[in-house]
């Protein structure tokens, strides 16, 4: 048994699906697995759209950050090929018929194996994004935190 | 002696470019080097064009998403400033003149070298690849393979 | 205390922000790190516009690259939602309401913690880049030398 870290900065939908595929993997592997959700990667970790009232405590600049991110992570784009998002439906559906799990899929399965998720608290102020638009049951840190688990792992990769 | 492992999700020329470079550097220095292809950079281990039929059991959504994807490691664009081709091509170039290896030329020296090449089979199947359509001397395995050369391993790095 | 190494092939704002905050936690933790800037990251390193004379014996080709590249780390754009500068604007604007370092910050900060910053000579010669265009204070070298430092470094990211 050994220690993981992955840095999710992309919000991509195809490195998402990495991100999560070797999350889970290590994890399967009796691996204690932390991902790290900074910048465009926090959008794997909103809530769904409807889930959360406006924050009315967002600055003008934040709120068009936060309204241009999408919503949920079903709703991100491929970081190739996506064409507004017909891309990702096409990958989708590839995928449902060779049984490969869609990224939230994949998430529900990294919680239930116990993989730790870290949202990145400079990257939400950044971005404008409040807790109240966050899935439940992670964490909220920093680089501080981020640094002493990569210290204690063997593989630690930004994607 | 160590071991490295890269894991090319990138179908970019210059990122593949920098991977290859690294791979080839490491096993110069009599590393065990270990590249794993996914996603879009399993372009980078397409055989060229005309030297494959076509595979008759891709669904149509396969055969779009593998249309749409460089038949060859040369015909990949570049991460930035790419002008549909125009500055892979001057780069390429510029690189002549600088004496500096193609991704194809780099790829050849890895493999004299013994850099171990890993196809990941899970996206040839979301990409709608098939074995006969990727180049001879590879791997092919998931990500527990990965997991377990990764483990062995000092640097591990995401392109 | 133990060693890091971040290879920073990207050029955006965003990416290069992500490199500087994790090389600067590391810093502040007492670790060495060292800091491998290739390709579009080289950008990062130049000097502001006007601070450098053209270079004479650049080729057309390497002048074409050399121009396209951003002047000065403040100028480049965010890998999502750049709208050709604005994005990166805005997101200045929250960073600085928020107390957040910029990128020209975050490297000042970076060379008085004593971070090791090398460009990759390589790269510099395939986009036409001369030292005369980089900034004072740096290292230059090869992928060997970034080698031997991530061999012994227990936490190296490719961004």
């Amino acid at each position: 048994m050994s220690k993981k870290t992955i840095i999710v900065f992309s919000g991509d939908y195809d490195k998402l699906m990495a991100a999560f595929i070797i999350a889970n993997g290590a994890a399967a592997m009796d691996d204690e697995v932390t991902m790290f959700f900074t910048f465009w990667g926090l959008a794997a970790l909103r809530k769904p759209v409807g889930a959360v009232a406006n924050s009315a405590d967002k600055s003008g600049l934040q709120k068009a950050f936060s309204a241009m991110l999408p919503k949920h992570a079903e709703k991100l784009g491929l970081s190739r090929f996506n064409f507004a998002g017909a891309g990702r439906s096409m990958m989708k559906k590839v995928m449902k018929s060779e049984n490969v799990m869609t990224v939230a899929e994949l998430m529900e399965t990294a919680r239930e194996q116990g993989v730790k998720m870290i949202a990145c608290t400079m990257s939400m102020d950044v971005l404008g994004i409040g807790k109240d638009e966050l899935v439940d049951g992670i964490e909220y840190a920093g680089v501080a935190t981020y640094l002493s688990e990569a210290d204690e792992s063997n593989v630690n990769l930004f994607i």
